[in-house]
């Protein structure tokens, strides 16, 4: 990271960037990890956006809340520009996950592997059904709930994926939080209170849906 | 609907509504609903926004790209503009869905019942393994792929959720325009290719866990 000077702190951000721009970020890291692939060494701003749709001034106003990354003339070099967005997003550090839950989207969650492509790792899960706990599915080992505590602390687990129904959602996060936990991805499909100190993404699959139908009404 | 002379025409919008503020919309429709279930019938700007962390002139300027929704010294009637956004989305109508794949993400995307108090029926389901063709899975029958385009028609299915493996995705997107699909919701972890009147949302799960160590890093 021989050009730092030219970039922000990373702790400066915090709240002036929009939340809009910071999940775009992901999308160009997907697409610069796709490109990458190709074996193409360097993007312009015009490429990188043209398959997510932006317009390249918005791409280089998105990455100029984080510094100066382009290069005249070249554009961006790939592996440059993916490790300083893994930086800003904070996953070129390794993210221990616990989830919780290990109903069918509990299981989907476990089987997915975009997580531990970008950077996560789910270490343990956790549920209250005697007849798993102890078991391992797809490698990862099955703890009862009331383990909570102890396995976050023995693993450094940072990070809990909520899986559970709806009604048991408040009380496990409870317990989440008092294991120490930073961050709860909520699959539950409500909404869960929190003390300030730790951060909730809602993940809502209607809101998608949502986006589609908005989308489908408006071709031609 | 009888302020529709203060609306802007649905049709007009297309392109010029930021993509993010139609996801917002989606979370203004689930904070309304939430509230109006509380047995609240308006709502100030500034309260919409509170649980959502926007504030009052966020919300006002969103709503504001599609007509004027409140009314002076009374704020929002919760029933008119959670209608009204219903409208916009596109969610006032029912929409029948056709989901693809009935892995463990497949059978939990079945199960989650956040589609359905949003106006989504997954009315079919599609695999290619014989042992669950010809079955109810959660009430809903399940059919050979090669029936899609026979039952699309005959259910009057618009929408498909994609949640086959990476390696079968493109295959069966193929499949899924051939049988006069408008939308997909794409929950494989790849990128998949399509004509231009086709909408495709992708899900990437692994965005949502980056917006959250983005903001676990940036908490006190």
């Amino acid at each position: 990271m021989g050009r730092s000077k030219e970039r922000k702190e990373v702790s400066e951000l915090s709240n002036q960037v929009p939340k809009a721009v910071i999940s775009r970020l992901s999308l160009y890291l997907r697409e610069l990890q796709r490109i990458q692939r190709t074996g193409q060494e360097t993007v312009s701003s015009t490429q990188l956006g043209m398959f997510l749709g932006f317009t390249d001034a918005q791409v280089r106003k998105d990455l100029a809340y984080f510094g100066q990354f382009g290069y005249p003339g070249i554009g961006y070099r790939c592996d440059e520009l993916i490790q300083a967005i893994r930086e800003i997003l904070g996953t070129s550090q390794p993210w221990h996950v616990a989830l919780i839950g290990l109903g069918n989207l509990g299981r989907a969650l476990l089987g997915y592997r975009g997580f531990r492509t970008q950077g996560f790792s789910i270490v343990a899960t956790f549920d209250i059904d005697e007849s798993v706990i102890g078991s391992e599915i797809e490698g990862v080992p099955v703890h009862h709930l009331d383990q909570l505590k102890a396995v976050v602390t023995r693993e450094q687990i940072r990070l809990a994926m909520l899986a559970v129904p709806a009604q048991a959602a408040q009380a496990v996060t409870r317990q989440i939080i008092e294991a120490g936990i930073d961050g709860i991805l909520n699959f539950a499909p409500v909404t869960v209170t929190m003390p300030e100190n730790v951060s909730v993404v809602g993940v809502d699959l209607a809101i998608e849906l949502e986006q589609l139908t908005f989308s489908v009404l408006r071709q031609r």
